[in-house]
């Protein structure tokens, strides 16, 4: 999208351009009922109120669906599908548009203006949908090849299944909570002394918390349970994405996942950011994936060439000595190995259900080299080595009073399809 | 409970006695909205129902609460919590006593007796609850002492964190569906030789489709984020328990397992009993669990010994060529290592939240010889060997049309707390 110009005043590096129009769940002061909106620049468009004030009432395939507008989730929303998605965001575009063709709507009037735009600094976002169920994939192939070569060696770092399919778990979504949610340090079953051959574990905070950034997408289309999306049909199961922090416990993870894999380690917090960008913002800025030199099945083949996002995400940390942020971590999401249509085909070959408002996490997004790294396990070698931060201190893994925020976007200023943010401050036990 | 006579008949072998009083979701033709009923003999009493009815109006405790017996699942009648659940049990009890204290609530009353009972044969049973996450543990001893035997050998069954903490990991709760509903065979990558070197799946419908008898319980009560449960105040937590089949895909699970634990090997299908047990009825039938010989931290200790249930189980199998049951596995769930507060204190010593209506599985409940194992894998040692059936026929893992059927129950004839059956049939792959 080339640069368009908006009569409502935009930043010109915000995330939210005109280009972008992703979509949340709001509250504020004076009306405490979480709905949904859309981020414009410094602003959110309050939908409820929109709506309520016929501003869909152009919009003939919309106007029969306003009542998603008032629900306190986009899952209603989402379930219109995708059509209808692309349909509502190209209209709020249109509406901002300094020569838009419904000026009536918004433009000129400055009431209704009043009425439903609300400054992002006036308001509180929330989840944006139920989570029905969220899984989590390990599609970072560089991820994957650095934690296995701390855990196995180089040699057996990726496991033979690796490149065959999108590996992925059953995560927790319970624990699922908005950006600005602090998280608690888990307390688990930890081994003071991994190494030792007596394995005689005690109750303790955790001593390894750790980051891993994600992107997160959501799902916009149930399947029946038995039958599987294939590969080509799953873009339009895609709702959008987030960014999505998969705080984990890694010496609890150590002692907890054989046989069965992460658990506690990880369901104790999963933060994500709070505006969801449509995958239609995202489709200008697909790019090829990592090259898999592994030959893939048929069902994970996809038509298209260009199947993963060119996202340039970064990790930055304060701590609670200063108020200087230190960038840990700049990557791209190109270093994915399967895409969300891959995810989705896989998961869903064997016929499990999915649902509106579930949740897939990409895995860990890495670089390959160590300030590209999405979690701090791989940039200190599971604890033997540190960052320094710029304020003078180092960080091995995460302390009390810590703040991570992620962020990410695609294009440059002015067209600026980003996400914003995903902070989350660790709180010491109780 | 000594056996009490009702004015209803019930039948000397009714897994629904007196005694127990199990809650589910139920609707009939006639009235195809869910709503809450419990089952007694042959009928089950509409709640819907008897609560319009003034059936609580004598219940000064519950009648404030009586519309969460219109409500289509039990999540709002749990959450009322245990002390209420056992207020609406016992007077349900005494209302179906011969010598009933309130005869005018439904004794002598034909009318709201013609409305209200409904036989089991004429209804349909839904899911008990809206499920938010499903927690699969792993506290079967000899289950998980006899596959690790299959795959590490007899010197490494156990993984060293085994007796130390409840093991689990996070299941779906898309695919969790009530007895009665068809498993559709899954498709999924696998390896048509483990053992070969190279190793390049197929994709095909899986050819080692497996049970696992457990047992799953209903969370009754949230806690915070960040916030943990006592192993003691954990029994509050409890709402019921049902019988599941946690069906799983032993070759899909092989080749996907590693290193995350098991995911579309799993979440094709779980089936529950339709009818809840409730925590309360269950209470006069607790005993000791198995003797753990590794010091457990102080979280996991329990203040009383008898913790486990004394429920006999038992697996039968019906092919297509022929109406006879075999009878596959007999065993009791004596044989977990952990109980369910137990499994609940570990769960949130993280912080985890649970929520109402949440769903954690036992783990397979098997004894130490073979046709006491809850799983087919155990009983043919990955596929080496195989069942004999009544009816001439062989099983080393399930063919298309098997129907499986898991019955439990605790007590004796006139006062048994049976959970009625959990069935489930398989269908070809599409």
């Amino acid at each position: 999208m080339s640069s368009l110009r908006s009569w409502l005043y935009i930043p010109k590096n915000s995330h939210f351009s005109l280009a972008n129009i992703p979509f949340g769940i709001i509250s504020t002061a004076e009306s405490t009922e979480p709905r949904p909106a859309i981020a414009i620049g410094d602003c959110a468009l309050d939908l409820k109120v929109f709506a309520a004030n016929n501003g869909f009432s152009a919009l003939s395939t919309v106007q029969p669906h306003h009542k998603v507008f008032s629900e306190p989730t986009l899952n209603a929303f989402a379930a219109l599908g995708r059509p209808i998605h692309s349909i509502v965001r190209k209209y709020l575009q249109n509406v901002f548009l300094d020569d838009t063709p419904f000026p009536e709507v918004l433009k000129t009037n400055p009431a209704l203006q009043k009425q439903a735009l609300v400054p992002l600094k006036e308001l509180q976002t929330h989840l944006p949908f139920t989570i029905g169920d969220y899984t989590d994939f390990y599609a970072g192939l560089n991820h994957a090849y650095n934690a296995g070569v701390v855990f196995r060696g180089p040699n057996n770092a990726l496991q033979p299944n690796y490149k065959h399919l999108p590996v992925g778990y059953h995560g927790r979504a319970s624990s699922v909570v908005v950006s600005g949610t602090d998280i608690r340090r888990p307390k688990g079953q930890i081994l003071e002394n991994p190494a030792a051959e007596k394995k005689v574990p005690i109750l303790a905070s955790t001593r390894k918390l750790d980051i891993e950034l994600e992107l997160g997408a959501f799902i916009c289309r149930n399947n029946a349970m038995g039958e599987s999306v294939s590969v080509d049909e799953a873009e339009q199961t895609l709702f959008g994405l987030v960014l999505l922090n998969d705080w984990s416990a890694r010496d609890i993870q150590g002692w907890e996942a054989v046989p069965l894999g992460p658990f506690l380690s990880k369901s104790f917090g999963t933060s994500i950011s709070p505006w969801v960008v449509l995958a239609d913002a995202l489709e200008p800025f697909l790019v090829k994936g990592l090259e898999n030199d592994t030959q893939i099945l048929p069902y994970l083949q996809e038509a298209r060439e260009k199947n993963v996002y060119n996202i340039n995400l970064a990790v930055t940390l304060k701590t609670s000595s200063s108020e200087s942020r230190s960038t840990i971590c700049k990557t791209n999401s190109r270093n994915l190995l399967f895409s969300f249509p891959q995810m989705i085909a896989h998961h869903t070959v064997s016929g499990c259900p999915l649902r509106v408002g579930d949740l897939l996490g990409s895995g860990t997004i890495s670089g390959t080299s160590p300030s590209s790294c999405g979690s701090l396990l791989e940039q200190n070698a599971n604890g033997k080595g540190s960052i320094a931060l710029s304020n003078g201190e180092n960080r091995t893994f995460l302390e009390d009073g810590d703040e991570v925020r992620l962020s990410g976007f695609c294009g440059e200023d002015d067209v600026l399809v980003g996400f914003g943010e995903c902070i989350g401050k660790i709180l010491p036990s109780l």
